[in-house]
């Protein structure tokens, strides 16, 4: 038996995204997005957002992010990120490639978190023909240390933002776990703060595998599906995408996944607190608990058939990364809690 | 009531895809194609295909043709192909984008061929520092028309493609009715005449939407999934589109599917030709019927509820393009058939 | 001795823009194009072309017409130019590495002149996701052909482009030729007949080398010094291609350049339809001949110390191309047009 | 009067590279570097490297960098450089541009220079398809503060990066002044250090406009002239850069150069030190010179007529940034280490 906490990508899909294709699958439909099932999509976010919305269903994070960006920075554009953030980290240059000429500037910050100060500190130099110009403002919500930020932490750096020209973007990936764990609306998080674009998940909330780019501005949005096309990301059956996110999106599914991977979360970074003393390296906010830990008690988990993967390195210190998601069981955090629990004082 | 002969992916995909959907989706997968579906979609082409290959799912045909072509080419690539290529016409520069600094080069061909000598002509000259290099000739099997190469003409396009230091890359959307049609193994068809890289198809199969890119040569592979990872296209539940393939390619129902659809075809041919001394414009070889046909028959068809596209312009005449799919009934092409017959003969 | 008419950029620059870098050399300048030198070459060239210019002195041609069209164009922008233009075959597939995704439609049309026709039959598509947009027109003036545009024909072409939203890009590498064989002002030549950027050739015309790319809205010019830097084309010491342009477009040493050349043009073109009753094979209108002639006589004439280049094969015919410059020498000329005579009768 | 300490490329050329242009200008020469200048060029610089040598003039620094690497990394490249190296803060992006998908990873360092063990730290990860992948390691030589790496630091750099697979690129716009300063062999500072690619400038030196890029195994060197030609950087008289190469390579010119701009740099440190004890902030190794100082003196020596640039800000503090050349003079040297000893004190 194996329990599996390295990402909620590798969790299975909820049942009712299954169904929900099912049910959708048994019809003719319009090709390339311009189905109802897409434009239902639409309707529903912007209820959601209270406000108008281009919606824009999209297989991967990946792609989301970089076609966003890509539409919203320009050839000589430099992106504000935060050194841990996926788009810098993760995808294989995929921003760089999708918006030849451009740059991502990565900047530290606590908890994963961007820095007002700091990036204050990068902006504000004269327009020079030998430099590149800042264009866009990235900000990951949750982090990629599962920490949020508030909508008034992203309001100041939005505000910082358009005082220096440079459109925001969003990767939400985990944006339902912020929403889910900050009781803010959505609209408060993104456009009421100033967020231009917000890359939406689903996947890790648990759809099969679907994202939603969305622009406040349905101006911001032009030829964004030739970005899309032009990558290959405008399937025939584009539908099958917004079949997901319908379901995901109409009953509230979202946020219910997103409430119980967050509970999951928190019960294993209580129990470990409190019956271990040991205390998770970021606050734990949604679905993820870091956890300094040597690689001998690292090694013994997996031993004992927990999965999960580390970052950083011996010199620096291994943190143990442990990512909940709908699936996780409440007896499984428990026994894991434990598992840690013995591990550190067997190597202590 | 509607009759629906736009295209091979408004249809809705054949039930047993949305099964395979529901039947993998219960467990826990490897993320980013390292699950065990997507190996063995490997070894179910491998036998198909009689050589070692390496498969990559992919979401579109678009994907899989740029990405299959930035790895066969290089950054001073040009690429021989048809001028009526989907490549060349309908993919939004997907091609020249994903190969930055790279060419396609159009080439005519009566129904919808390259042809080896006009190939020739264009190749041949000096290495000039001044010009780009040709790099690789991309077939489309079948055609835009339809059509298919014989295993002898693809062989002799490869051997000239192989003269000249160039990859032969072969757009393989509708490559099982090629198969179907012709009884000619998928292997003769391919490596064995020369073929490096085949984008197979399933989506216009009846999957929801799944190409694989097999290389013939795994060496030749090296880097393919960065160039996936970069462009959004390694979705973290990849056994999704494996499980479509899988499904597809286990028991042969890639070739049934694709047996119904060239049926239906070669139905409403033989309906209109036999009935109404109508002949295709192209020979019918697959799943699609081209018919030279004026607006007002046009119009008269699709007010009588049939769904189709047209190419080219008043000036050059107008094709009426009719394509049958799996789900394609044989009542509907016969009613097709006699509507057709019907608006020529009034408008005449 | 040999005698040179490959081309006129293998003949050396003119003493008098060596003794202007001489004379310039001496002084303290700023950089990067913000020296006395480059601004006066500005307001030179808008007393030429009677209207307010942005102007940027470029190294070199290919440079300077990708630049412009990476200007003019956009990530989804398809180019309209001629099959034989420079842009198309000789620049290493400059235009769409600088402009990346963009594609060039060449187009056939005789003596190397779009034709009006030809261009509205491939415009004029609804505008579709899944394809290219047509963005630029570029017209080659003079041609490769060595003929010219009239003014009205600019004009028909340019009004043809505005029609559908497209910019005008005119390639003048040997724009001198024209104005000096055409009698129309350069005004009428561009701008006034609708072209919006024109890549001004010198160093055809004898600078060491130096070209400027001209906008006639400044507007339309936002940012392309980035452009410039980015690729490496903002030199330092500007000045010495600002100098260079200088000297050529104050005294109208441009326009007398280009007469000598022209002339010797017509020297050859006439001497040999009057003595030996040989017609060149496109009119002779700048200084380019061009010779249907086979291989034997051209190797002869090579033999005989003349040094120039062939175009097209065996197949189609051999067309010898004879180039002519500012340091071409009547009695070459007539020894030429002897040698060729004499080659054309020994081998008939 | 102006006294001009901005850079060394606001001074004049040198008359003998002037010279140089007129005495080559004269004669009749194969265009795009297959002259025989060209040629010569690439010998001369094989002995003074005492190694073969692929050698291809280029028109300005930022170019021949850019087209260097892009020829070294490929399009998942990550190249490891210093935050303040002139590739990553001043040339508008230019290497990712010519690198599609690649990016430039700046650290930090003291004095300008590359530090072996924060850049062991960041390499030696698992080789993740996530990932862009390490493939070169840039050396400014001098750096941007005017400091040297000596042979032995450049080796253990280039032995990191050859235990990584990396190549290994210099940046060598001021190698001339590492030479001149460092009484080392041009061929211990590079290829027997582990150095694949000199970008070696001459234009600092006193040319008019010419750097020229070194391989020292030619088999690196495939297909540079197409980068070249791509880029709009193979001019038709590339003997006019060749020619200032020619000038300054044979006879130890670029030597002379450099000495006489490091000698006037050490003489501005020394009566600055002696007279003023006043410490420039790096050490004066080349000829820059930088000094901590507020906005105020700063402004009163331009009001003196001194010219010089400025770097930093307010915040962390400003430096004056003193830069000479081939054209300084003893006697402005000192008028300046006067006015910088009298402006400090007045503020004092």
């Amino acid at each position: 038996m194996t329990y599996d906490f390295r990402s909620d990508n590798v969790a299975p899909p909820m049942a009712e995204f299954l169904d929900a294709a099912l049910r959708n699958g048994a019809s003719w439909m319009d090709a390339y997005g311009e189905d109802s099932t897409t434009a239902q999509v639409e309707e529903l976010l912007a209820d959601i957002f209270e406000h108008e919305v281009a919606a824009f269903p999209i297989l991967t994070g990946t792609a989301a992010n970089a076609l966003a960006l890509a539409q919203l920075s320009n050839r000589f554009g430099q992106i504000l990120c935060h050194r841990s953030s996926h788009i810098y980290l993760d995808e294989c240059g995929a921003v760089e490639f999708h918006n030849p000429g451009g740059r991502l500037i990565p900047l530290d910050g606590g908890d994963g978190k961007l820095d007002v100060d700091r990036c204050a500190r990068v902006l504000g130099a004269a327009d020079d023909v030998h430099q590149l110009r800042f264009t866009a403002l990235s900000i990951s919500q949750a982090t990629e240390m599962g920490t949020c930020y508030s909508a008034g932490e992203v309001e100041k750096l939005a505000a910082l933002a358009k005082r220096n020209r440079m459109a925001v973007h969003m990767d939400g990936t985990r944006f339902a776990n912020v929403v889910a764990a900050s009781e803010t609306s959505p609209a408060d998080l993104t456009w009421r703060s100033g967020v231009d674009v917000l890359c939406l998940g689903a996947t890790k909330g648990g759809v099969i595998g679907a994202e939603v780019v969305l622009f406040f501005d349905r101006h911001q949005a032009r030829d964004f599906r030739r970005l899309m096309k032009r990558s290959g990301h405008l399937p025939s059956r584009m539908w099958f995408l917004a079949a997901q996110l319908q379901v995901s999106f109409k009953g509230g599914l979202w946020l219910e996944s997103a409430r119980h991977s967050n509970a999951m979360a928190a019960r294993l970074g209580t129990a470990l607190e409190a019956g271990y003393a040991i205390v998770p390296y970021h606050p734990v906010q949604t679905n993820m608990v870091f956890l300094k830990m040597d690689r001998a008690p690292c090694d013994r988990l997996r031993q004992e058939g927990f999965n999960f993967y580390t970052v950083g390195d011996e010199k620096d210190g291994i943190l143990a990364r442990l990512v909940t998601s709908h699936a996780t069981q409440p007896h499984d955090v428990d026994r894991l809690a434990d598992a840690i629990g013995n591990a550190a004082r067997g190597v202590a």
